[in-house]
């Protein structure tokens, strides 16, 4: 007989630019189940480029709401360790999640609503000595496994309504979208929707000297090696694609460049 | 002291060509536990080259009986995702399988026997929009969770009896082996095993200039710096590899090059 | 409600240098819950450097005080597998330790006290067959969820006192330090300590042309692109960086390299 623990055993979702190599995502590991032994333990990714808070929020806001509702995310990319960037948790519609306060959860903010944010300033819930330079061991694991084990947020500090906000999404008005993701098969995903594009049969995407004619429903529906636009997995985000091929190699397009849509 | 939970906790294992780098695993993982919560989710690797099947087969093999027997192996490398490749569960003497029926499974088959298999066709056991490129997420993670509660596969769609089978392995008797696998070290792993060699000191390795005369019993038997071959611990496949070296850089081989046997 | 299962579940944390492409970490983990079902499985490294017995040493030190007392720390870093060495499993203050006797556990053993030892000589512990060249699979994996599951270490073999010890850790009397660690932002983790510098503000770098020409409090404390050394969060080790670059990459520097401190 298969049987179950807990139902709702509480969950910690990593996401941070640490690599596998070194042992910081390992030590983040320890100091949550030192806190909350009953804490599942899972990774978003580790390996956001180096202090790209834009790709790290964008895996976030492709994750978060796959997740039962009362997980903590916990965010680690933050090049401003040691400055006065704040350190919050935020409780919302979907998910608590706890970071630096520098935009790395500017997209999940705007697709669910914040019920609660605070700065986490209270030392009670931060190891007992925090280091200039890894507050992923000494403040957000803390803070996260103490939340997994169900301490208010208002214990942990200050209330803000201030929260850091990016905007990452493109304006296709303006006939250009940009790169917000490339994901390991080469994949070019844009920061435009399905819901900017009203006819996918006229929509034309031109990158240099290719041009993509329309929209198409995956890649399967052109031949291999072929260039193909589509309506991806990601959140209905827009995505360019090689069929068993790689797009960003083949079209030489980097995080942030620029695509040219005329519709 | 030392608790246990129940001793038989649900087991997911996951097997992409994702990479670690996207949100893709840790959604699967995301939606996994929204529906088995009790869920543990193991990796046996989300490295496997982008779309490469015969990687996929190999690894899955290497290590699926190493698992417990009520083991849910969810192998998502699928270059026909979108197309009408099936998808499938298979349960065995040895562990439950799910994933895309494009032979990723053959090795596995060779192995051990199947019991039942069904094709994925219920839509109430997967998520309730089924994108177009993304069936890790949207299919085969839902299916592996709601295995692992213990849904019967009947339920998830039509018996099948004609599952894909490739043949990966190699036939010593043309005097032929092929590299079926290289691993992180540069050790190359052949398509044949310890029953393909009568005499171990007689058998001879040919790779260009390069000969390797006998089968030792382990890469601590020559110098460092010097080929050997050895049968390996990947289910008695015989191995070439450089002591305290890299024998893929070495011989400059690939996955798929051929190695000339004589006996 | 959020709740907990039993507080004190056994945990096994991996250290490997067998990357995460192959199916030999999916494995073990395998291994282990064939043997200790509620294990928690974690993951300090996989990716140590191919038997680079020195960066898995420095790996486990950064972390293994950050987990709970009872975790069985479980290192496969074995240039030696198939040789003599032996392999071993330590109880000491702070955690059990499980691997091969190459010295790998140098740097904890400097840092906590032994209790206890044992050579795993006992089959009754190892699967039914031992390869040559899978240890981790074979002996080491079984032997850490063994004693994850509570069985005292004299069952495993007979005792020890002579584990192998290796000195890394420098001698700033000498004037030199030396590279211990690059991590994944290329930061230099040096080999001397805060405890090796009296004066923070007179101490002084020099690589090549370049001088760092105090310690400073973290990266945040120069501009970006500017090179500094602070008291690092890895056990007050100095470190060398690039604020929001690459140390590593812009001093050319390799692990083991020497750095000239004057003070």
């Amino acid at each position: 007989m298969i049987t179950s623990q807990a139902k709702t055993a509480p969950i910690v979702s990593l996401t941070t630019d640490f690599g596998q190599s070194d042992g910081y995502v390992g030590t983040m590991h320890g100091v949550i189940l030192n806190i909350c032994p009953s804490a599942i333990v899972t990774t978003l990714s580790h390996n956001i480029p180096p202090q790209n808070i834009q790709t790290a929020a964008f895996v976030l806001y492709q994750a978060f709401d796959y997740y039962p509702e009362h997980t903590v995310h916990c965010v680690v990319v933050d090049p401003g360790v040691g400055s006065r960037r704040r350190a919050v948790a935020i409780r919302t519609g979907h998910g608590i999640f706890v970071g630096p306060d520098n935009g790395v959860f500017s997209m999940v903010l705007d697709a669910t609503n914040v019920l609660e944010a605070v700065a986490l300033t209270n030392p009670k819930y931060q190891l007992s000595n925090v280091s200039a330079t890894f507050h992923g061991r000494d403040i957000f694991a803390p803070a996260a496994a103490h939340i997994a084990n169900g301490i208010p947020l208002e214990r942990f500090g200050p209330r803000i309504t201030d929260l850091t906000q990016e905007k990452f999404e493109g304006k296709i008005e303006t006939g250009q979208s940009r790169v917000i993701h490339i994901d390991r098969f080469g994949n070019l995903i844009l920061d435009i929707t399905a819901r900017h594009v009203d006819k996918p049969e006229r929509v034309m995407f031109t990158i240099g000297q290719n041009v993509i004619k329309s929209l198409s429903y995956t890649f399967a529906d052109v031949e291999e090696g072929q260039l193909v636009a589509y309506v991806g997995s990601n959140r209905n985000h827009i995505e360019l694609a090689v069929r068993n091929g790689n797009a960003a190699q083949a079209l030489d397009l980097q995080l942030g460049d620029v695509v040219q849509v005329s519709k």
